[in-house]
């Protein structure tokens, strides 16, 4: 197994992140951003970085590299429409927090074919070039798309780059990503914001008293409003459900309130955050990318809590 | 300020772990639990503790002890009728977690004279004698009651007992605790009960992609059912009302989560937070137990975070 170069095009937290974690595994390893600013900033820290994303992507064309499209959500489209025109037949993936939404996008420039998609779940509070580190996706769990009819070349290279860098790596199909994100990682933002309004509304007083629940369960109403929404509105549709869920559930829980019982809502709690505690991380073992129904036999790992690994 | 007697009724965590606390002042303190196994355990560990409540509140009457109820609500009843019969004009508190019930309880008891409620937010997921320990409430709140016509001798009995333990005394009309702690301490935990579920509906992909926002956001949803039910059930109209406002900036955020924006929820959340992590307990100043007016001054000082210290 070689290890293709890399190309990345943005280099901001997690870009800029990516660029340093591939060249420290030794990696070819190089960057496109926009911005001058950003490329002079990721030289002078002595990587290989350019404003020129015409001559950045004929150059992974010519080197056969993997590119990666780390730019946010809305300027996907611009880069893509790049990528079709220079560099049509590179192996593509991408670290968008969205999944079925970059896929579409790729279907509709006629990029699917080396495309497939990833999301490395790790971040921090902070953005920029400034602000990443070759360490940031050590640990985190790196989903990759298994659509249908996903390449699985292409597969095992984002899977080495994510293994490379450190990170566990989870199969799933792009839609059931976002179901899964929406209440995992998405849902948690809201509560946090209602309960620390439900906090304030009670005032002084009330923040005065509070404890370790509160404290815990706003830490991430901290996070600067401008992300939060730009992963809750990314992500809208399964958001959506997941929160008519939640609705649901605490509607039930008023009414039992008022017939001044919630054991119901707090057994099966419970019972959810033990299985979480005690969820597991079985490897995939007996199937590799391009076997016979590969992609069948990943998504359905991927569903019970399964990573591949070397 | 002489440090009067304690007298604790009933020795499970809180009770047991006052009792060590007040005894490591160097007071005389003494206590009473119903459990023959329970006392014989204090006892062995050098404590001064028996199963006779009327022998127990006698000397407590003769020393003028304070009486602290440390025994679950349900049982505040019987031990205020014991109270009322053979201690009737001792100093009274309690460290139930609801207040205006407790009071209530008290006056129907004809006791409410000498009595002032308190609160020490402290505890652990664990219970009864063994589990305590003297320094549960270092640090910790000590909500003291300020409602009408508090006797300003036994609430300053009360709140250096509270100092001597070294909690940090916040003064509050128990109705407005009650209202608070449903905000603070109890609605977290209906919410994250709620996140858990949502979260295990996923499954083990959803429950595999979690980081820190649901492990942060359903940490107590970890805490043993019964004891959620207890806190959520005993402040139920308070915890109503809390609930009813949060199902409403919920029902808000979903209908403008559906035209894809969240920037009113996450901006007010951020800025609920960001007083929260900015709230100041300031000293009451220039007002001491028993001055004209000290109640309201207390109340409104407690009202805008602030506490009571010599």
């Amino acid at each position: 197994m070689s290890s293709p170069p890399v190309c990345v095009l943005g280099l901001g937290l997690i870009g800029g992140s990516l660029l340093r974690a591939a060249a420290t595994t030794g990696r070819q390893a190089w960057g496109y951003n926009r911005s001058a600013q950003v490329v002079d900033a990721a030289v002078a820290d002595g990587f290989d970085a350019s404003t020129d994303l015409t001559a950045t992507l004929r150059r992974a064309a010519h080197a056969d590299a993997l590119v990666v499209i780390a730019v946010p959500m809305p300027a996907v489209g611009s880069i893509l429409e790049a990528v079709a025109e220079h560099a049509p037949d590179v192996a593509l993936t991408d670290v968008v927090s969205v999944k079925a939404e970059v896929a579409a996008a790729v279907a509709a420039h006629g990029l699917s074919r080396r495309f497939v998609g990833g999301h490395p779940m790790a971040g921090t509070a902070e953005s920029g070039w400034t602000a990443g580190t070759a360490e940031l996706f050590r640990d985190a769990v790196w989903v990759i798309t298994v659509d249908d009819g996903t390449d699985p070349e292409v597969w095992r290279q984002v899977a080495e780059l994510a293994l490379d860098c450190g990170s566990v790596v989870v199969p799933a199909e792009s839609g059931e990503h976002d179901a899964a994100v929406a209440r995992v990682s998405h849902l948690p933002h809201l509560l946090a914001e209602a309960l620390a309004l439900s906090g304030a509304g009670g005032g002084d007083l009330a923040l005065g008293l509070a404890a370790g629940s509160f404290r815990d369960g706003t830490r991430v109403a901290a996070t600067a409003p401008p992300l939060v929404d730009a992963m809750c509105e990314g992500n809208a549709e399964a958001l959506l459900v997941a929160l008519d869920e939640t609705l649901d559930v605490l509607t039930t829980a008023r009414e039992q309130l008022a017939d001044r019982s919630t054991s119901a809502l707090t057994r099966a709690g419970h019972e959810a955050r033990t299985r979480y505690e005690q969820r597991r991380r079985d490897p995939i073992v007996g199937t590799q990318p391009g076997d016979d129904g590969w992609i069948a036999v990943f998504r359905e790992a991927g569903r019970r809590g399964g990573v591949w690994t070397r």
